[in-house]
């Protein structure tokens, strides 16, 4: 089995080990040799502990609370690839982490995505795979190739199995509306979204919710929950509206900071669907708290890249 | 007055040479010198006719219908400014062009607008000064400084100027409102946006207003229009929704490719509001078009950059 | 056939169909699946209908008349093939636009030869493939490699087997002597050339031709015939000059912008033989014009390329 | 007084307020506005509050036990100063993180200095103010100009003011000698080191002291101390070779990480003296330990460097 | 008068110090000042000895018999420029070489004349001043700006001023005659050029002269003079062809490498015309040689880059 | 044998022959067909006479007395090789010249080993292959991968042949300490050093040596001999510790500029064994001088570059 990726090496930062060796199992393959450590004065270290040369590396490394350390972890591994003669290095990066501030929102701010990926090329490297980014103009940050996935197949696959009847699948606001409607085409389902708007001048901003939802079973998507305080507040706003007592919640991202585990645990959702593109330490997990795996996904694309084989075509 | 502006020259690309006086009105000084010629055989040429050494140089161009040849001139004129000792080349793009192409909407496409970018860095420039890009992203897609105006401004002077009752602020789709939001608070008028939907599956799609329109004047309003039918179509879903018959068009770009005007000429807008950020030649131009200048905003702002003051100061 | 080239894909810009159906007919590939079209508000698009990840990609596009379109289409099609993992990226020019402004002949202007070399180079490129330079030094604008092909061959071949006698090839200006006395010389034919001198001070500039044409056979050759002017009124010259009526015009790039078709047709040339580097639209063909195909040679260029293989081998 | 520095300001990242403080105070300058922050989710944030256009920046950021926030937080700062058009970005980074990994030790590491120019070189600056690099090649990893200031000058004076009577300048390792040498020179002191050796082949490592130090009064210097093990062990050491009870330790960078602080407090000396280049905060902080303030030598760098004058001539 | 230079700096590599003195005497400045070395095992060394902080340097460094040694230290008076935070780097290079080598004659030769552009901009310049390149294109292997000047002017006053009759400017080749036609338009001299050519095929290559020498007085003129074999031939030629006695030789760059100052001794010219582009050492030196100063030129032209004034103008 | 190596050619400088043709024997190869000169003027020249279209080139050039014309042919070899289409560009240099200037030793000094290194990048490299470097850091000059070889198995292994009884292995200043410890440690030796010192302030500086050499046999060791000075004169001072008669110098880099062979011929070394890295011309050599060859470690790691297998495990 080895002998199928001769060619490669599959290398994981410290960010995730759990999804590293699932997609290890789903490659069949051993995970990459490396040192990774942090000396007591804040500094982090990298050593490959066996060759690359001329060899494809993979690293996977995601974003976590501790999003600075995982960069400038993946950054020094990046160099000791490099260094080494690795023949590629391919980026994994399932959730890309400041992404959200991928505009200059007010004037004299940074464009952090932008800058990211800055940081990257200045190393150097061939490819990013990333699930799911949070703007797809994102992608136009970057002068490599981007693999962009997406968990919406497999939260498909999942409602799908459930066969959910009145199923209406709910953005919370009209920037996720067009990532909403491609879950509710695979299911065959209905699309509302939420907007925050003043109906007359002068009159308190009011959540309306676009499209029926009244006894409708809801399944309430978007591309990553960090608070939790949209998502939340918007199930109270779901519930005035009439919607029947079955609520799922589902996000690629479980970012999950702050106060978010508690806010779901406590808000009435049915289920929380998320997938593992983030590590949730078992604190952070609560009844009703669902992880659909997207090391299958993950795995098979990089046996693809590998292979010199399309993508695209995982998701037609 | 030219003492003023000694260490600057302001150059103009053929796009639009009608804004181009208005600003060099508007500074006080005259245009630089430039040889600009199309050969037979289809390839531009540009030639400086006086000394740029040691100076920063401005140089406008817009995108037209001819825009491919609007970039290679704009190029051939950095290329000369570049090698002739400018101090600076500061692009002025009040249109900036194939701006809708910023991201791959399928798999294998170019990403255009990011392109653009790379085209402009490889000559070498300091600075874009464009108006209402069509996604704030787009500065990212630049690791130049990006001095993004808006016609918000002129747009809210004019029609406060009009004391319009019962005004609504309309969007065209979702992706639009925010756009629209930021006009309807200058107003202090009321918002609304229109979205397609399919109430149930198996429905044809039909298109939605959320917020209330019925008996108000509207303001529909957009960054761009380009063959008018989105915006000629949602005059009659405005109708529909009973509003009354004043209804004004509001878009800082007219691109009006195509049927645009001969569209927007019958739609019956009361009024179409554009900005002269592209030239409208004089067939293209129909009874209620009314067209602002954008000239006073861009020579502020290029009296404040080469000033070194702020930009974003203009727009408080 | 097709496993033969399994690593490779074909494609084209729409600036030359039929040379690229020559081309992959003399291959026996198919042409690489590619959606090209043009806005109505006058923006390039290209979209690629296939995976080209792993492999490499070959793209022919010549420059025409809508020269400044041809380029734009380029970027965009390489700027496709480069985020979808293309492997290497071979742009196949045919005829290089641009290449006469290759210095500042006068202060201030751009060398645009340069700017396209740069141009390209900001997308990025792996080889340019191109027939006939200008001027030998274009090369050197270029930082990638260069397969600079000639016709000179099937112009000696074509001439061969017409075994004429009393052959002369004639350079038009001192400056294409070069040029021609490699032509005449695979032919074992005569040189000269022509060039404008002042024999006196104060006495009109005439045109001489240097060497004897008596009674010869002609065969005026030049890199590109762009309006014709030059050519027509040489022809004239050479007949003061007392050569006989057999006189052939050989030309690589069929340029044959404004009234060059026109001239062409009535200046009395036995034989107008051009290459098809350039598409000539079947109302600008006339009564004596033969154009010989570059497609064999730009297919075995290929061929060698994707074998790694000597091209200089096929020029000895 | 603030005409002076009319065209620069000065921001600090959060590394170290008390030091910018000092700098601001020593310049007669107000500190440049700029909002920091780091989100629930671990993401850091930075925005300029005031304009810098066209004016040079000086933003200083140390390392401290977070260093890789502190480097995430300077790089977003310095893209937002690039995007909001500074004229120059001057990083000042007393201590510069990473500087021991900066070579390969083993097969198969980064070259982790190398990387953080490479970083910071991606987002763009001009010139780096450090202090006391850990190996004078660091600054052959730049392409910008380094300017390398020392604290030696002002340990210099310090001792000087102390009149000590046989005073020995001691090294901790070999490689620290050229160090010590310095200030041993400006002190009119005798030179000492420490190296570890092995006498003969099979005798467990020893460390020997070169030089004479029975009944000296003893500098020990290095240019950081990290955990603090060698410079105590150091200490056991000279105290068997007979110096007397008066030991000064001596250090530009008090890195001060895991069990610095006890074991300082703890070993002995007369005196630990250290820089402010790095921040210790009160509970780090012992009885004999002496912070000598680096910004009146940073702040007149600064100063020089604005008024474009020569900086070595500070070191004289 | 220094403080008119205020802000400025005038560097002199080893390659010709007569011809900086000249300069530095024009413009009324003292030469900056720079310890140059060789050691013993062939390293060269450089090193500023005063401040250039903020200062523009320009540094003249000519191509002379040891040519790689020129270009070596040249790079590493760069370098310590760029290290030394130098405000600008211009380059004067009064001859460019390697300027021969600007295409590939044949397959697989470099383009050395690239090169020596690539391998400066490796290091960082802002301006390359030179004088009559081989190559009019090789200013096109640049990005940065070049400042071309023309030894034509000196040597049109030198000329004029000995009111010569019946005066014929020639070129030794056809590729030269441009720029011999230049210079005889200042003479309002008569114009011809050498070329070699095959009357008929199978008869061997002699030299032509087109244009009228009989009788006449002759000035031959080159871009540059190495081995001195063309022109002493063309000499011949002239003679043969019935000029009278008296026949100048002016070239711009005195290139005299191997036999050239023998042959040319010995040849007949009545005056050898040369600039002092390249030194002369006395030993190379013969009756008949006259060298013109570049000094006033070049001088001016670093006074008016300073100044930020026109250059063309210099040459009207 | 050839068949094995089919898709690489080796190519060699001038420098070194003799090196080159051990290599090529070793690896059973041909070297690589390249034309080499240099013309009367200075300039120097390359051209690849074999076809290297899609093989990887090895390039070995090494720093000998003339390292300027070695290093621009170097490029220049470079150059031919990028536009020929190389697959890869390998450069091997032994001896890594200008090596000694990794750092400013003073203000405003070039660091001329991080522009050599900026110098190959600027024409394009994949990877050097170099031995013993003056300073591990010059590594981090790099973004290429560097395979840095070492000298010390070899003198390892000719010393262990020796069996050799009180070896001490003496490194001529503390700064070679290191390097010295890695050959004690391999030959089971004991390890010492010189250093200069001054016991007491305003008392001359004398050299010590650290360790117990008295009646010892001695085996002085440094990265290169340069003028010889420092060993000679540490010879002396072994002498006068009372080592035994049996003194050994070894270097890796025998540079032998100037007085070097005179001095070391009458030191009275017993043997002073050096390596291939650099040639040493007949009237250069000694008696007592022993070669040992680096041509089969260097082909070794050829062999493993092009087959893709770890070098690293060649030093274990």
């Amino acid at each position: 089995m080895l002998d199928t990726y001769y060619n490669m090496r599959f290398f994981c930062g410290s960010s995730h080990p759990a999804l590293c060796n699932e997609i290890a199992k789903y490659l069949g393959i051993e995970i990459g040799h490396l040192s990774l450590s942090q000396f007591s004065c804040g500094e982090s270290f990298a050593r490959l502990e066996e060759s690359i040369r001329g060899k494809e590396a993979y690293v996977l490394q995601t974003a976590t609370q501790n999003i600075n350390d995982d960069l400038m972890q993946l950054f020094l591994i990046m160099d000791a690839l490099k260094r080494s003669s690795a023949a590629a290095i391919h980026v994994v990066m399932p959730y890309f982490g400041y992404a959200r501030q991928d505009k200059k929102s007010a004037p004299r701010e940074p464009i952090s995505a932008r800058l990211i990926s800055d940081l990257l090329s200045s190393i150097g490297f061939d490819r990013l795979i990333t699930v799911d980014l949070h703007a797809d103009q994102i992608q136009g940050f970057f002068s490599q190739p981007v693999d962009h996935l997406t968990a919406l197949p497999i939260f498909a696959e999942y409602f799908s199995a459930k066969n959910l009847k009145n199923l209406v699948v709910v953005a919370p606001d009209a920037g996720r509306a067009k990532f909403a409607k491609k879950l509710a085409d695979r299911l065959s389902a209905d699309l509302a979204f939420m907007h925050k708007t003043r109906p007359e001048h002068n009159v308190a901003e009011i959540t309306n919710i676009v499209g029926n939802v009244k006894n409708k079973t809801i399944l309430l998507i978007d591309d990553m929950v960090d608070t939790a305080g949209s998502v939340t507040s918007g199930l109270e706003t779901l519930k005035k509206y009439g919607c029947n007592d079955e609520i799922y919640l589902a996000t690629t991202h479980p970012v999950f900071s702050g106060p978010a585990s508690d806010r779901l645990a406590k808000a009435g959702f049915k289920e929380v669907i998320v997938t593992n593109t983030i590590d949730i330490p078992q604190k952070k997990r609560f009844n009703g708290l669902k992880i659909l795996s997207m090391a299958p996904l993950l795995g098979e694309t990089i046996k693809r890249i590998y292979e010199k084989r399309s993508i695209s075509s995982l998701f037609l």
